[in-house]
């Protein structure tokens, strides 16, 4: 399913989905179902993933004509980010793909040896923006705003010790997050601060159930700056993979349902150019991964 | 107040009072009061610190046999982490005594140099666990397990641009963390994988409101292992106090109800001793804050 958060002019965050290029409200879509569905889209991941099949074949079986009384076009929907508010920091992966480890290596701190086990970091829920919002970029701060495309990956059920055979089992969906980053505010090498500030997560569109994704290890995913493209890649090229980061990071910590891990960048970010490039105030920046969408964010300078 | 979160053998986690040496039940006492209070620590905190005046103005006011029905002795109840779950990941802060600085720079890679603003990190809701209870220590991930005791802040209410003078009115309370810290978990110098593994935020035993702690900075705070004293400090040698780490962290992001600052450790950790010390297998860790009690941990090695 093409899950999203979403809003009218009459409504607060409501969960939905697409069908037919317009947005479905979920729990009205379960009222007329008489199978209570959920208006948000952390107790629908709660539900398990299993819960995804069922609507998928109600939704099948629903006439047409039913989902009229319910549905928005959509450009009649603001929308949100599909999780709007994460129950713990986001999990960021850093120096994930070959070429950004090198270029990383050239221009920031870091020691440019490919990581033997992933290199974690997190993102307070407070980053989280929507598509078509701003990100904003505190002059106080810092000089040195950079951009980060990324998959993310929504963990579907509680796991420890998940061997890679089966991390699978424990993904809910994927979204598209930006991973925006302000290269001067590291502290005593910490990244939080860097990483970490409110709207550095632009996140979504929409959220994609895995039943979706064919292969999230075959993604293009690519970044533009004002129209002009500054990253173009793919997932195959993860040094650790979806699987792989789930086994390690469950060895660490306990996944939980909701977790969104954002699984590194490839090459192409402004630090790693010559002369480096940053983020100004008024410049778009188009964050896309196949299968999922583009996410547009204007930076804005305060 | 002294706020704690407890169960007994027939309840689910709640929250409650210490009164008299007594553990009160706060939603009892709300009842018996016609006053609608919470059976847990964050919708407590949610509904500001105000509300502690007033509960502590109908404390005063109810007749002691009142209590008789509502009140548990403190050995009826497993104490449990005040914030079980809190919201999102704790906010963490390196190097904030100066012998810890020095002595971190001697055994560990940090630069030594007294840190300009304050060193950010964070450990997941995940890590957090109750006194008298194990820390886990997983062999395969660290021979390196370290002890250090923190006074930890909760906030009160949403901020952002806190400014120093204001930022007592953001704080609800305090409790004491011993942040745990795996020294060779440290990846590409990130610290969450030290910092962040289950278990690793032993958080307690109680919650005291601001308005109890005359002053949080003039608080001994100590950390004793297997009964042997190994930190000994008071947090008005913190570099950065609650004023200075308020106004910074609001200025990178939003500040929320809830939240908690782990301010940072005193000297004598394991990793700043020559010859170095680390916890084993058995290891009592106590960790005191003045004011705040004693948490106590036993690692218990997988």
């Amino acid at each position: 399913m093409k899950l999203l958060t979403y809003k009218t002019q009459d409504t607060e965050p409501r969960l939905g989905f697409i069908y037919n290029n317009q947005v479905i409200d979920m729990e009205d879509f379960g009222e007329i179902s008489n199978f209570p569905l959920p208006n948000d889209m952390l107790d629908l991941i709660d539900m398990g993933f299993e819960i995804i099949a069922e609507i998928t074949e109600m939704v099948s079986e629903t006439p047409e004509n039913f989902f009229e009384e319910i549905c928005y076009e959509m450009d009649e929907v603001t929308i949100l980010a599909p999780i709007e508010k994460p129950r713990k920091n986001i999990i960021g992966i850093g120096l994930n793909y070959t070429e950004h480890v090198a270029e990383s290596a050239r221009t920031l701190d870091t020691t440019g040896k490919l990581p033997q086990k992933p290199i974690i970091f997190s993102k307070p829920p407070t980053t989280v923006t929507a598509t078509n919002t701003e990100i904003i970029k505190n002059t106080k701060l810092t000089e040195q705003l950079d951009w980060e495309v990324e998959l993310a990956v929504v963990i579907g059920k509680k796991g420890k010790y998940v061997a890679k055979a089966d991390a699978m089992d424990y993904v809910f969906g994927y979204t598209v997050i930006n991973d925006i980053s302000a290269r001067d505010c590291r502290r005593e090498g910490q990244w939080i601060v860097s990483k970490g500030q409110d709207t550095f997560a632009p996140m979504g569109p929409i959220l994609v159930t895995k039943d979706e994704i064919e292969n999230p290890h075959n993604l293009n995913l690519s970044l533009k700056v004002n129209g002009v493209e500054k990253q173009n890649s793919n997932t195959k090229f993860l040094l650790f993979n979806i699987n792989d980061l789930i086994e390690d990071l469950s060895i660490v910590f306990t996944l939980e349902p909701g977790d969104i891990i954002a699984t590194g960048t490839p090459s192409g970010v402004g630090a790693g150019r010559n002369p480096q490039e940053w983020l100004y105030d008024g410049d778009v920046v188009e964050a896309t991964v196949e299968g999922i969408g583009t996410i547009v964010n204007t930076v804005k300078e305060i």
